[in-house]
């Protein structure tokens, strides 16, 4: 997901499941839990206009399903607060106007408190409506648009409290008690490639189950041979390209990437904190939700953006794959169920994984976002839906590349071999990683 | 006091009355009185670079006592946590480094409680050294510059907390019970200007007591004859400016106040709200700290810059009077003991007043800081002190103009003829007025 | 080509025709009868850091072959001044550092007299090669690409200086005498779509004759069917898009357009200048290299950027088509070798073409480069040379679109079917227009 | 002279002399004369907005004359060319539009010969006023006013010019035949300050003679005692505060100059040039207007912004004189007639010079404009005139620091003891210097 784009829309799909009032509380009581360990001041902070208010998360997934779900079905809904409707928008203009982004984090007002009695003002309502038996047909879909949407701005509540905290000199943690930054003891496989041959395949969503319609249609590409890596880099690997100087020479970097390594100064990935040597391990400590860390060598590298992956990929004398390779070899290594490193295994941090004997490819998901080659555009045939909903389906088709997989903070239940998401080449605020490709030989 | 400068210290003074420990709790106090109606999120925003938090506020006036008494006089002081060193230092450098003003809104630990504990530590250990009668001499006067330093940031937290307010659309109140802003019925009297002579005037403060080091040496000067409004421009005046054009005709402005308005869109004083005839009372609410409010004519004009206050004296066919002439003025007409429309009333508005037989000049003293003509400079023979808090005397005496008389969110304690505030020709966010003058017939 | 980055290479190639000292010439001739028109204040002026000074681009091609070939062949070579090593460097960072881009027109030495002595200086002495039979392998090969090199700066050279013109309010013409901008009376023909069935295609250069090395390797694309517009979007189409508020209406933009057109405050294509009713024809004049004239609702739209392009054709119903499918139907539909408004015209302007019975798609060639909804990327396989001239290849495979076929300001012997021109999605100074595609039906 | 403000007016005065056409066809030819060591791309180039090209100022002048004196008494009278009513106006409002500041660089056209000929276009006309007598009352007083205007401009072009030279790598001169950079031998005389006691001073210009309105009206003002050094600070004595840090210790500066040096990186005078030993004079070049020279030790320090000169000063253990104190000064000791290195001299760079026995201060003239602690502010009793002329009197009393003495690129016949220039603090392409000031032991 986009920081301005969480919101994609299904296409139209003949069988969905889970819609339930169970699933319905469960989705919305885990955004609170997220927020739980943070105080009022720190679910208010917005630390750039990229990433919002944890309470501006809070209060949005709950404007959606009150707008689109409430204000929809219930021709006399009483709207918790008039003045949330321009608050809480986050960019649907026929909805009408919205706060600007970049202030969301001068809202003071409405409180953390308030924004929770309007999260079960709305919730209450919308249970209501279960037990009625009048969430189906469109209003199912909706609600469930509604579920996948907020699983997407936990996440961000995640990356983008963590973006806030770093900016504090204290280093404050979001949770102390989280264990995933001390050295688990796992050795993961040296790095090999995995070669798929040239064929035909199919590309994106089959359409069974909930798909965003930026998965479809599915259709056929031809795919020439190449070798994917069988893990992600880890923090070790990518050490050696700070060692080699990669930060300082531009002949690995594309010229957009170069300016931006001066414009900013970026000498490592984000989140890395040290003064010493730039090319020793112990000289570094990482950011991480738990607070400040030691710099784990064998576990992936990680909040690096797409000039740093391709750079890297580059200078290791491979480069990116494109979000076919990812996707085919995802569909032939990968488990039917999605399994790894997700925001279920509360480490909020990518861990060095171990070999295993019968897994050819690893990490795939989970972990870290993997950075594909391939800019997002739209897939053949892709047309927008119609109404508020669909009203900006393709409109953040541009300048964005495509990332996989998921990562540490992302809900397993919300991934899939085909979920495609992206961000601009400069953003670094992501649990984005890097996972290697070459050329069939 | 301007945005980056609060602190400015008393020459030495043979006789300093009140600094007892019942005045010391009084003061701190009242700075958590007046961050009491507001929530955690509330004092913790930042609405821009010039503008602070509450909660810094709050740590940094405590930092103050922290490390300009307690660590000189104790030794074996603990600090209360070694991180506020760095972050509620405003800019003594020989003190060690800062966090940079515009990220102080991003500091979301500590907390506001913890804010609270952090302010309760130090008072106690304050409030033991006054027991022990060791705040006297040096310390003594240490603990006066503290005070009277914590009353700027009182004034300060009022003005800040109003901008990031106004950035909400919602316009929530700070206190929901004020009452100023509701016409008082009161007729102010017809402008009139007060003849002054020529002479030679003693201008600055006679040592007697407290004061800031920029208040003194004083000197002689020789003051042409003038004439003084003998009250502040009301808003209805103020209108008929708008009414005529006033915004939109550069012959009225400085060339840089020309550009600002351009720049910045102004066409009407900060916090007034508006979208139909800007020439009628009736289509203006002004935001106040008790929320939106009906404009009142009769009542003092606010929140202008220096350039409108100028403008508007140029278009009337007058000026803005000097430093020289307010304070010789104030001496002839002042009361002994300032009186006015301060912080005290809780008004925190400027309010119409009434005309009074015996008072040639009304309203020197609160309601608003009014602009003079005269650019912040030091006075004849005017030197630095020694040490950290004398680090910075002058270090502001550039590009910022001179104040005078303090408003309705000054202490009344605070405020005396021969007080200098001074701000930037731009600033708009203090309760900042304008007074007429003009040359002797 | 791109503002930053107007020089690729070729791959290697088999056959390699017409590198000839009276080609050399030619070319180099070329460039200096476009400046003949301008005055030495012209040819140092610089409207913006995406555009180059005239003279700048005379002597940074000239820089070219003083550093590639003559420094290269010629141990004993003297350069005809030291300093211009760097001014004259556009981003070669392995030959050393370069004059910052945006203080181009900052240069007022040397002076276009001496830039035009430099000029003659390097090609004496690359005639002498030729005529000693030394430019031959390495050499021919370098000097042809300097060739193609010259001829992208000589369309840059006709686009800078006409965004540098307009700047002037009072829009003097590049050259009195051009006629393109008054009607021709052509009648284009009814807008019409060509369909092209689903098949796998070759897509790229074959490697035979010159080719810059992002037209390779020629590799098998999946195409699905698609239909494409039988010719360019006119001025007139275009128009009827403004008078629907097109410029106002959010649903047709991408997010990123649509901030664009509100900070830029976009409401008709670069250089359209009216004050009047943006629905009328009559309204509207257009600033061309001949000056101003009146809008021709028959020619081909211009100065788009790929954001209204992309509005353009969402709003008509359609969209872009890949670069896949203008390349495949410019293999079905154009002539070996392209024939079309191109700058040897001297119309400087796209013109209205005639309808022609024979040809389904028509103007493929000339007038406008056309946006293509593909991103600029790689083609697979694709790797970047070695050496400096081969030092970036790939540097600017980010954030921008590929335009394909040529327009009015181009060279004839430039452009070809694999051709791949790129921009950023916000660039709008060069001749940019739109061609509609659709889905197969 | 300001950059923004080059035209103050005279207030009216009962004589004033000079009013020749030899007079005003000597200062017309001097404009041109300063422009022709310059090739057109020179004259036309535009370095930062506060400068202006050669070839605007050049038009600008003459602008003044068609406009204030061509158009007012010849009804019948021809502009040259409409466009340059706009284009050369500099922000004369009642006027009409101005072409914006910053774009003056951008216009290529008229050219520089378009521009003389417009130069000589209104100079034959005013030629045949003065032949026709009708140059006379206000056309004489007007004329009058164009050409102090037209001086001012003059020490404008070689300042802006000088700026934008500098910003080529080349370090191009103006002239190559100047020798003020070569040491000239001389030993300027030990620092010293000059006595002078409390009194009631006059003030401003008496009014014979040909003034700005800016120097009066003539006031009495108690002028505290003081004393004044003997001579400016020279390069050596300013190379001590950096060698001791100065530029790296904030106790020296202004807040706002401490910011600024941060900002703009400032560790030496503007146009010194050096990458060695900061303390070693012999470490730097100076830029001047003939090309790169050696530091001389005992020339005045130049091109320092009030930042620098306030915290030179501080360091020194001193402090700038106010203009009071510097027109009491230049009463007392200087010529009736200003001498001293001005334009004429033809250094075109401030000079060493040797001390004088009888004179206890020199160098007061010429050199370099020395910084006073004063803002500029109008006198006691100013006020601006009616009309277009006097449309801006005041309209840059704000924000800028009074300036004394000339420089050596001020003509000698433009200065005078009440002469008041002005500049913003952080301004520093004049030649501008330092001279120390004390209180009265």
């Amino acid at each position: 997901m986009s920081v301005s784009n969480v919101q994609r829309l299904p296409a139209a799909s003949a069988k969905r499941g889970g819609t339930s009032l169970a699933h319905f509380d469960g989705v919305r009581a885990q955004s609170e839990s997220l927020a739980e360990p943070l105080s009022p001041e720190d679910c208010a902070g917005q630390s750039m206009p990229d990433a919002s208010p944890v309470k501006w998360h809070l209060a949005h997934t709950t404007w959606f399903f009150e707008t689109f779900v409430l204000e929809s079905l219930l021709p006399d809904y009483q709207t918790f607060a008039p003045g949330y409707r321009v608050l809480f928008n986050s960019y649907y203009q026929s909805v009408g106007a919205q706060h600007p982004r970049p202030h969301r984090g001068l809202l003071t007002r409405p409180s953390l408190d308030e924004v929770l009695a309007y999260r079960a003002h709305v919730d209450t309502a919308i249970a209501s409506l279960f037990r009625e038996g009048r969430i189906e047909g469109e209003a199912a879909r909706v609600v469930e648009i509604g579920l996948h949407h907020e699983q997407q701005h936990q996440e961000l509540l995640l990356t983008d409290v963590k973006h806030l905290l770093a900016c504090n000199p204290l280093y404050p943690a979001y949770r102390e008690d989280l264990e995933a930054t001390r050295s688990n003891g796992a050795a993961p496989p040296a790095l090999r490639y995995e070669n798929v041959a040239t064929g035909i395949r199919s590309i994106g969503h089959d359409g069974q189950g909930f798909h965003f319609d930026n998965e479809a249609p599915r259709h056929e590409v031809l795919v020439p041979g190449f070798a994917l890596a069988n893990r992600p880099v880890t923090n070790g690997e990518y050490l050696a390209f700070i060692a080699d100087g990669g930060y300082r020479d531009p002949q690995w970097w594309l010229a957009e990437g170069w300016d931006t390594v001066g414009r900013e100064g970026w000498r490592a990935p984000d989140y890395w904190v040290g003064e010493g040597d730039p090319a020793s391990p112990d000289d570094w400590q990482v950011f991480t939700l738990g607070g400040l860390a030691p710099l784990q060598a064998d576990a992936p590298v990680c909040h690096v953006s797409y000039f740093e992956a391709d750079a890297y990929a580059r200078w290791a004398g491979a480069r990116l794959p494109t979000e076919h390779e990812w996707e085919v070899a995802a569909r032939a290594h990968g488990a039917d169920e999605p399994a790894g490193n997700f925001v279920e295994t509360e480490a909020l941090h990518p861990v060095a994984s171990e070999a295993v004997p019968d897994e050819p490819i690893t990490q795939l998901y989970g972990d870290v976002w993997e950075w594909t080659q391939s800019p997002y555009v739209g897939y053949p045939g892709f047309c927008t839906s119609e109404g508020a909903l669909g009203e900006y389906n393709g409109k953040f088709m541009v300048n964005q590349l495509v990332l996989r997989g998921g990562s540490c903070a992302t809900p397993q239940s919300h991934i899939r071999a085909t979920y495609r998401n992206f961000f601009p080449a400069s953003a670094r605020w992501q649990f984005s990683g890097i996972r290697l490709a070459v050329d069939a030989p």
